[in-house]
Order: structure tokens, then sequence, then C-alpha cells
């Protein structure tokens, strides 16, 4: 059988609405931050949640951490989001024909994605949980990243916005840990 | 249509042998050199290859570049050894029941790869090419990482070692340039 990669989304996971906009920042960190409060209360994942949407702030893609469900590290939000939104595009840089892409995820992320951002062809990064809420109200890490991060992907052309309704995204690692426990 | 990711290598791909072992670090990068050099004359992608390996020098999965056919900023060899590892094993931390897992790849991991390391539970990481050969010989560039990205995985539990049939390794992208010209 011929090695390949499948990973899934979980069956409540909504159909994009094509006329659904996002206008501003908030809107959406609070789409994305609604997925990740679903994955946990689906019991579907981690609590992660993230989107890419278009200029005209409308969802390309959007994806939950599935690392449990798939078996799979590297089945991150952030990631599933960036795959999903290249493939319905048919480029591997979103950004690649002028347009201009945002991600939007409910915390910061983490080393991989970050790393993955830099390919992706986004301009923007929208974040709601900083890293040290996800390491004080979870038992995640966000690994190693360079020390300046934020400069290294605004030298790259991808600004970064933090703190976007920091509290609601907060509330979905008190959610994780009040169902799942201190050790999950 | 439920959003979901799949990423598919070339045909050309070589079934694994579960009698072949890679015994030594230079057995294991003449596999993945072979791999990422098949990937270029075949034009099936990237010029890199990685492979997951056991403790007894079994290859448990590979992977090549497949960034371009497969409209896939993330399908590095790495990430797609990394999963299919997983996949196989039926664990998303390779070394979760205490074995030992090693990546060899051809060059040194990029930004995202690097990142993907940490959670993928591997013991050992094993490069070919460095990245300034890597930016030397190619328009690639491995993006941004913490300035001590080797003691960030040692400290982590991820031995590194470095310049393994490293020649070998940087031939592949001169391979790669003379097929595909200087801008590709």
């Amino acid at each position: 059988m011929k090695t390949h990669v499948v990973i899934a989304l979980p069956d409540w996971f909504p159909e994009l609405d094509p006329t659904q906009q996002c206008a501003d920042d908030e809107a959406k960190l609070r789409f994305v931050i609604g997925l990740a409060m679903r994955n946990v209360e689906e019991r579907t994942g981690g609590p992660f949640g993230a989107a890419i949407f278009d200029g005209d702030g409308r969802v390309i893609a959007a994806g939950v951490n599935r690392v449990l469900p798939e078996t799979c590290s590297a089945a991150h939000a952030e990631l599933l989001a960036m795959i999903g939104a290249q493939r319905r595009l048919g480029r591997n840089r979103l950004n690649g024909n002028g347009g201009r892409f945002v991600l939007a995820t409910s915390a910061q992320p983490c080393c991989q994605c970050y790393g993955a951002c830099v390919w992706s062809g986004i301009d923007e990064l929208l974040i709601g949980a900083r890293a040290e809420d996800v390491m004080a109200l979870s038992e995640f890490d966000e690994g190693p990243l360079p020390a300046d991060w934020i400069g290294e992907l605004e030298r790259r052309g991808i600004a970064v916005r933090r703190d976007i309704l920091r509290d609601e995204a907060c509330e979905v690692f008190r959610r994780y840990a009040s169902l799942c426990g201190p050790s999950y």
C-alpha cells in the first residue's frame, strides 16, 4: 500500500457558509474560539481552533486539533486550516496571487504551526490566548520559538495581533480542564 | 463536503521492505538521500527526503517533499515520514511505548519540521546537508529557528547529529538546480 496521509475533521464540523463574513478581528476570533470550544465539548480533540479568512472576512477553511483521534502529532488546528485553504484555492502559497489572507487561531501557535505559517502565504496572524495562558491553564507546551518570534514573522510580511477575545479564548482551556481533569 | 487532508506520495515511491535494516547513521542517510535524488529525477517534488527508523534500523515510514504536486506548503519530507510512522505504529508519540526512534533527513529541517520534531516522539535527528548548504545551493530558506536550535532539541531528549554524508546530500541540490534552473 502506498503511504499517504489522510486527516479527517470531526463529524460535527460545520459546512462553511460562503455568504458568512467575519469582518473584524473579534468576529474572526469568535468563530475559531467557537470551534475550539465545540471540539472540547464533543471530546473530538484538543482545545484549539483556527481558520483562514480572505480579505473580505470570508472563511476559506477551518480546523480543530485532531492529534489524539487521528493519531497524528501534526494534526493541529492551524495546520489543518492552512492546508484546507491551500487545497480549496489551488495554491500552495495562499497570497501567491496577490490576495490578502488572515489566519485566526484560538491560542498562540506552537513551534510547528509557527513555522508552517511562514510557508503558508498568510499576511496576518490573529491570536486569542497567549502561550503563557495555555501553559498556566493546561499541560500543553508551545515548544521552542525564536526569541523574537513576532519580529521574525513581521520581517516576512506577516503582521501579528494578540489578545483578541483573550478571556473567551482562555475559557476554552478552563472547560477542557474541567471535563478532562488535570492529567489528560 | 467535510474538509480533510489527503497527501499522496509519488507513484514511484518504494514499498518499504520490513527485512531491510539501515544499521548505522550513514546507511540511514544513504536511504533518504536516495529518496530525495529520485524525487528530483522524477520531478515529483522538492529535493528533500526523510525517514523514521526504529531502534533496529528498520524503516517505519518515509517521505519526500510534495509541496508543489500536492498544493500543500506543509507537505515536507520530514512531516510525511513522521505522520506515516505514527499512523503505522498507532501512536501519536512514536517513543510513547519506550522504544527508540530516529528521524533521518537529507537536509536540515525547516522551521515547520523543526517544530514538528518536538511533538513526534523521536529520540534522534540525523541530518545530511546543513542549512547553509541548502541556502547556498538553492533558493530554499529554512525560516526562523531558535538561536540554539540544537540545544532546544537536546533539552527535550532529541539528540542531533549533522554532516552525515554531507557531500552526497549537497549533490541533490546541485542536481535539482541543473534540472530545474536557477528560478524554479
